[in-house]
This record gives structure tokens, C-alpha cells and sequence, in this order.
């Protein structure tokens, strides 16, 4: 399913630890380490309690799962963590203390002035400056930022106002269970069933991603503004999220109508997208040539469509990208940060 | 399935035809009629000639199909349109000559300087001035505009950013078909097949609803902005849309930012929507309540809630508003415009 590139570095073999080995983003860990062919000195697969004791594949060999503990944290190159924010909070620093680079993907240490959130395709040189702990930003932010990051420093975003459509997949392994259990009940006229999500969501949308906060956004969209800042390094950009899950199965979708300083023509953003790192333009103009989740699914890339004038304001823009948000906006972005280090020697 | 009220108007029974009785919208015609208590002096089902023949069940009745033709439509009071615009194009003025009131569901004559574009709850005084033939806005334009309508009269919206999330019953009856073998088909593993969507929409969204136009936008895009000014009779008001077929059977969603002359705050928006006819708000602000398509789903209003101020623009709105776009995006609009003229002494 995925369509990998030849592995661009080689290294001296890593200690590799993956916490949260078991959930939808480690198996893609897996995936990504094995396909890129990196040199594994050893792995370690931990997660919580009840998970250890199962065994995962990886190179054809069938590797324990044990439980993730400070004392299992200890002894790594690099920690690759997909957790959540609570088991980050709690075990991220003695990974870091045990010797390894810890790259988290959970929005726990995102924020801290400390910890560098990286998309390597829009500001790698902030990996640079780490001290131990990186993040992976939001994996809507990242779909987003891909398409935009480039425009913005063509001509400075000053504005975005942003619609998600997010997959099941990206609520958990267990999230697309509940999804695909609720296909097959509808398929057999069955009653659909939910514990994870908060309404159905077959034949649904729901516009709740994440907890509410108290100003009516979700920490979601308050996720998409703040990360935007941070990544682009620029206070100047205000955005304005409404993040929808969707009934998919894997790959989150971004409507976004873009403002800028100076204005962009959709012919010079097709350009400038087309040259741009890690997207693929899918866009026929004025044809029925876009991308969508099931053509986004299992690729590396984000894939941008739908460039075009915005018929509101002069000088913006519209777009819609669509990326797999548990390889670009996950476990890719985190072996991609890895990698950046290993080539600069930081790893 | 539908929660009605009590019919409003009482009337000399009226000689009604339907021209598209076959279809998703016919089939929603007949329901109100019968649920709204209409007396109806004579009833008129027209369809293409291959659905000729077939009968459909109206108070307990099997009445006769036929087929549309210019014979046929001689001798009404009162045409209801859902037949696609090529026939409303061929058809509507041979019953507007026949004696009938056409209310026209299709795109034909929407944009006619001639030809009032009405939502009752927004601009009922454009319909007095009728001369025989009425439209019906785009289905997302009337969802979108029950929210954003109210709040023009309030503070004049300037610029709106809107991203849909719309059914698969908006395409049709065959393309509902499609989704649900499509949903059958993913059930059972397999393969997924389509002929009316331009992608497979189970597992899928699809930014494309209608055709493409000359600017990379399509005809749905277009017809939100053109439609838009045209009912709120402002030229000045701007819409920029992303339009997105979602796998939901019935009810579109509608995202939105508006800009607005004057600021409005969301405790002021929501005090307006609340006493708006039509609208149903459903905001507890920062916590979970809110609607989707399954809420809206079989319901005359349009629900409106993630009411919060957009923090990307000082006095802008962000809100999310879902309709049946068969009910109030399409039969139960036309039937309201038919009571509002009756109301008036104009049918």
C-alpha cells in the first residue's frame, strides 16, 4: 500500500524504541523503518500494560511487546513516541535521560519553547536546535502547512480560514474499529453502535475533533492557529479552524481559503506547489482532476487540488490538500525528523 | 420519519402537478403534501416516459404516473418542479401557459430577473412579485443562507468563506443507490463500483459537486455566491465556496466564516438565530451539542450551532448550519413558497 522512495540516508545502526508500538501510528513505524531499510541495531515495542505480551512483525522476525516503563526507556538512540500526551508527559524526559532523542508525536511538548515542532519540508533547520525532545505537529496542521507553508513564503499568509475533513483513523486504531463495525451493521440493517466517537459516524460528519475549550473552538482548530505560528515562525498569521471527522477510513482533507501580504495568482501557487518538497499538484484546471483521501491513502505525500482564485478577496486563494495523516501527519513526519538529524549528524 | 406542523393554511383544494414525481425531491412532494393536509382537488404525477406506468401510493391512493409532456401539464394551479433543468428549460413555460404557478427546483431560471429566488423565511416579499414562475434556491445556498440570512439583516455580511459537506441524496436517487451498494459492497469486501459519482464516495469525500467552470471553480461554487446576493438582494456581499460531496445519505453541512460590516459577537448571533423562523440552534457553547446530518435528517429546519467568534477576524463569525437538502433545500421550500403565495391571495 505504500509507495515508499529508496531510503536518501545511511547510518550507523540506531537503538530504536517505539512507545505506543501497538496503536495505528506504531504500526506505521513499523512499516516505514522496514521499508526504508534503516539500519536497526535493536528495537524495543512497548506499550501499556495490557498490550504487553503480544508480538509484533518486523523483518520477519516476531518482536515482543513489553510494557512501557522508565527502565525499558533506558539504553535507546531514539525514541519514537505515539502514546498520547499523558504517558509523553509522564515518560518522554526519562527516555531523554536514558540516552535516546525522543521524537513525540502527541501535542503534550508541542507548545514549549524548548522543543522544536518540526515539518521537515517547511522549517527542518528548527530540528536543529533540539535539546532531546522533539514534536510532530498536529497531523491536520501538518496536511494543512504543506500546501501552505510553501505560498506563505511566497507572499506571507495573514489569514487562513480552514475546514477539515478528517478520517477515522486519525481518533485511534480503535476509532476506525468502531467505523468499520458500524459499516458492517449498516450494511446488515443492524443498529449502529458507538463508544469512541461522540455521535455515529457512518453516514455522518461530526464537527468535533478533540475537547471543547471554553472560548466554543476544540483544541483541535486552537491546535491548527497555534502550530501555524510556531511552524512558520511568523505572529502575523491568524487562523480560523473548524475541524470535521468524516466517515473515512484513513487520510485527513483540508478546504482552506488562504490571504496574503502580496497576492498570489493560482497559476504562480501551481507553481510554486508543484516545486514544493513532499506535495503532488493533482489539479487539471477547470477538470475533474483532484485528489481525494482514497487516492492519499498509504503515499508520503500530500497531494494539493482545487488552486484557485478566491472569487471574495483579491489576491487570495483557495486550495484542498489531502494527506494520510498517519504517515505525513504522524509517523512519516517523525522518521523524517529522524533522518534530518542523522544527515546533519545530530542523531 | 418527518416531524411536521400542523399545517399552517387552509385553501380551495388546488389541481397540482408533479413534474419529476419519481424522483428523491418528488417522492418528498408527495409526503408534505399529505402530511400538511393539503386539499388537493387533483393530483398530477409526471415523470420521463420510462417511468410511465408506475404508480405511486398518495392518501392511500395508487395514482398513475405519466409522462411529462406539454398536454400534460394544461389544466394546474399549481406545478412543482424537480426534473433537472433541461426539462424545466422545456417544460416550465407550457404549464405556466397551461394556467399553473411553476416553482421551479432546478438551476433553469434561478438567476432570470424575471423569476423570484425564494427563501420564505429570508425573502418572502421577492415572491409577490411573481409572473408565473418561481425557483428554488441550490439546496448548500439555502442551508448556508437560514444561518447566514438572519445575521446579514443584523450586521450586513461583507465576505463569506463556506466549505460544504454534502449528501449523497443531493445527486439523486440513483446516486443514493450507488452510495448504499457501494456501503453493501465494503460491508462484504467487495470491490466498490460507481457510474453517477465521479469517485467512489463510500470511505471517500469528493471536492467536486456539479461541473467545472472556465475559473477552476464548479457550477455548485458559483451558484452559492451568484444565488446569495440575488436573495439577499446586497451586491455587496461575497462568498467564496469549497464545495465536498461527504458519504451521508441525507442533510448537507455547511461550514462557514462571515465578515460582516458591523462586528457581531456569537452571544449577539445567537440570540438572532434563536428567534429566526426556521432555524433551530443547537450551541451549548464549549461543550458537545451541536448537529449533524443524522439530527437534521427528515427535519424542516435548518440546525445551526458552533456558533463562536472567529479568532482569525475581529467581529467575524464562525457557524455551522445542517439541513435536509431534500426537505428544506428543496420540496419543503417549494411547498412553502406555494403556501406563501396562497397566504397572499396569489395562488
Amino acid at each position: 500500500m505504500i509507495a515508499l522512495s529508496s531510503p536518501t540516508v545511511s547510518h550507523r545502526p540506531l537503538r530504536v524504541a517505539i512507545a505506543g508500538a501497538t496503536g495505528a501510528v506504531g504500526a506505521e513505524f513499523l512499516r516505514l523503518l522496514d521499508d526504508r531499510n534503516w539500519p536497526v541495531a535493536s528495537l524495543k515495542l512497548l506499550a501499556s500494560a495490557r498490550s504487553a505480551g503480544k508480538t509484533l512483525r518486523f523483518r520477519g522476525e516476531d518482536l515482543p511487546v513489553e510494557e512501557l516503563t522508565d527502565a525499558n526507556l533506558r539504553g535507546h538512540d531514539l525514541a519514537l513516541f505515539s502514546c498520547g500526551s499523558e504517558r509523553s508527559v509522564r515518560f518522554a524526559d526519562s527516555a531523554r535521560r536514558g540516552g535516546a532523542v525522543v521524537i513525540d508525536n502527541s501535542s503534550a511538548f508541542r507548545m514549549d519553547a524548548d522543543v522544536p515542532l518540526v515539518v521537515p519540508e517547511i522549517n527542518p533547520e528548527a530540528a536543529l536546535a533540539h535539546k532531546g525532545v522533539l514534536a510532530v505537529p498536529n497531523c491536520t496542521t501538518i496536511v494543512f502547512l504543506m500546501a501552505a507553508g510553501p505560498l506563505h513564503r511566497e507572499a506571507r499568509i495573514r489569514r487562513a480560514v480552514v475546514s477539515s475533513y478528517q478520517a477515522a483513523s486519525g481518533a485511534g486504531a480503535t476509532a476506525l474499529a468502531e467505523y468499520d463495525a458500524q459499516v458492517r451493521a449498516a450494511a446488515a440493517e443492524r443498529p449502529l453502535e458507538r463508544t469512541v466517537f461522540p455521535r455515529i459516524l457512518h453516514g455522518n460528519v461530526i464537527p468535533q475533533v478533540d475537547v471543547f475549550l471554553d472560548d466554543g473552538s476544540t483544541k483541535e482548530e486552537r491546535k491548527l492557529d497555534r502550530e501555524t505560528r510556531k511552524i512558520l515562525g511568523d505572529d502575523g498569521v491568524r487562523c480560523a479552524a473548524t475541524c470535521v471527522r468524516v466517515p473515512v477510513r484513513r487520510a485527513h482533507s483540508v478546504s482552506m481559503a488562504l490571504e496574503f501580504e502580496r497576492p498570489v495568482s493560482a497559476a504562480r501557487a501551481r507553481e510554486v506547489l508543484s516545486a514544493a518538497p513532499g506535495v503532488v499538484v493533482v489539479d487539471a484546471h477547470g477538470s475533474a482532476d483532484y485528489p481525494t483521501p482514497l487516492d492519499a491513502s498509504g503515499r508520503l505525500e500530500v497531494l494539493v487540488g482545487r488552486i484557485r482564485e478566491d472569487p471574495s478577496r483579491e489576491g487570495g486563494l483557495l486550495l484542498w490538500s489531502v494527506g494520510d495523516q498517519l504517515l505525513k501527519g504522524a509517523a512519516w513526519n517523525a522518521v523524517q525528523t529522524a533522518e534530518l538529524l542523522i544527515e546533519r549528524g545530530l542523531l
